[in-house]
């Protein structure tokens, strides 16, 4: 057997996320269903670098998974994706993963965007793909506040109750938000996150924008190391993971005729 | 009665186009149907800029209709986007029309974007909301071809057979070629166009891109005022209805909180 590194795009919107459930459609569900389509119909087993929580889309998501021997690169990242055309999940590339490299424990980065569509009207081209938050933001007071979240803390009051870490003390590295237009984007970038602690933040943050929170009292909140003190978790629509960063980039090789990540709006640094 | 302006987003996935057909879901269908709510039943018509085709987006439609007197300008928008939920159309802005304003008949300029996700893999977050070509596209050259359409032509070898405009005589203001990642924009502005007049310029740059054809070429399908000389008829998927422009934009009046087409990546320059 061959073991494949894969990068992969995705819309959450059908999906009740990316594990794989007893009944329902999910990514890996999906996934799995076609790489077994390239291994005679065995089962295929896959690792992910994050599992991905209904309706949360990505746009460079990490997996692994073994097929039998033999097939090459271009092969098997088109031939996924045609068996996988009913859905909205795309292979970008299928790379042999390194020896002893591993999507999730090897990862020592992950960035996600949430994106608001900020205005009175609903989203028409951007539904399922943006919160939608009517009240004015002040993305200047939103990006105040999310300075103090930056930094190695424990982050108990961003956590969600079913959060399954060991530890919630994470490093965050970047949290930054900014406006184009009617969209105002929160890119968050860590070694690894807590259940819910990007989308809580980003809940957080937007109580800053309206107004209704000063951004010191969001400091307050992180102090309190409790999740009764954080602002309510943003719904699913507006996340999306955005890349994995690895010591070696698997998929750096060359060969690819476009950057994997390169149409993605605010592209974080991930050098 | 009162006469409004509409400024209109859309996907246009799920409809059989703008106009109101006998059977099938149409925006003209769902808008009217809509309006009808907020008219005590009775039947509303509409006008508008520009009859897109099955599967064209918009991003800043116009239209205008006419409901009983009385109605607030938030309350016509809010009102009308609460009937329209469950389909993928907002309302961005509903103004007073001014006197003797029609959307198609007073509009002086229409543009549209045409976007193209150049790469191996097929669309996952960009399905049906853009064109997949997955050779490699030379956007220079393309820019190159581009520029010699721009001009007052006979654009008869871009224009639909079923096309029912008295003249294939118009004059294109502008058509840009971009590239950001692996995506391909071509942006085009006129006063008005030809039936299919874009999707059918786009198809032939793509020829243009692909090697397939020189930049010359596309001067002497031009030349030859001949739909058979023409290249074929890009997929409706990529294209969206980007802004109309006025003498005087009825939309522009204070009192919005953002700019309504401040999202859109390539914003055109239309004064």
């Amino acid at each position: 057997m061959t073991t494949w590194a894969l990068l992969l795009e995705y819309d959450g919107g059908p999906f009740l996320g990316w594990q794989r459930q007893a009944e329902g459609l999910t990514v890996q569900g999906v996934l799995e269903a076609a790489a077994a389509r390239l291994s005679g119909g065995a089962p295929v087993g896959s690792v992910v670098a994050g599992r991905t929580d209904t309706g949360v889309h990505a746009a460079g998501q990490v997996a692994m998974l073994a097929l039998p021997d033999g097939l090459p690169d271009g092969k098997v990242r088109d031939a996924l994706n045609f068996h996988l055309r009913p859905y909205p999940v795309s292979i970008l590339q299928a790379v042999m993963a390194p020896p002893g490299w591993n999507p999730r424990f090897s990862a020592i980065g992950r960035a996600y965007a949430y994106r608001i569509l900020n205005r009175r009207a609903p989203p028409a081209l951007d539904r399922g793909r943006a919160w939608h938050v009517d009240r004015p933001l002040d993305e200047g007071a939103m990006a105040e506040a999310a300075a103090l979240l930056v930094g190695h803390h424990d982050f108990s009051s961003f956590r969600a109750t079913a959060c399954q870490a060991n530890s919630p003390l994470r490093t965050l590295d970047r949290l930054a938000v900014s406006r184009r237009g009617e969209v105002v984007e929160i890119v968050a970038e860590a070694r690894s996150f807590l259940h819910h602690q990007v989308r809580n933040m980003a809940g957080t943050l937007k109580l800053v924008g309206e107004g209704r929170w000063r951004p010191a009292q969001v400091a307050s909140a992180l102090a309190a190391r409790d999740r009764r003190a954080g602002g309510p978790t943003a719904p699913p629509d507006g996340l999306t993971l955005l890349r994995v960063r690895y010591p070696q980039d698997p998929f750096a090789a060359p060969g690819q005729h476009a950057p994997a990540t390169g149409r993605t709006p605010a592209a974080p640094s991930l050098g």
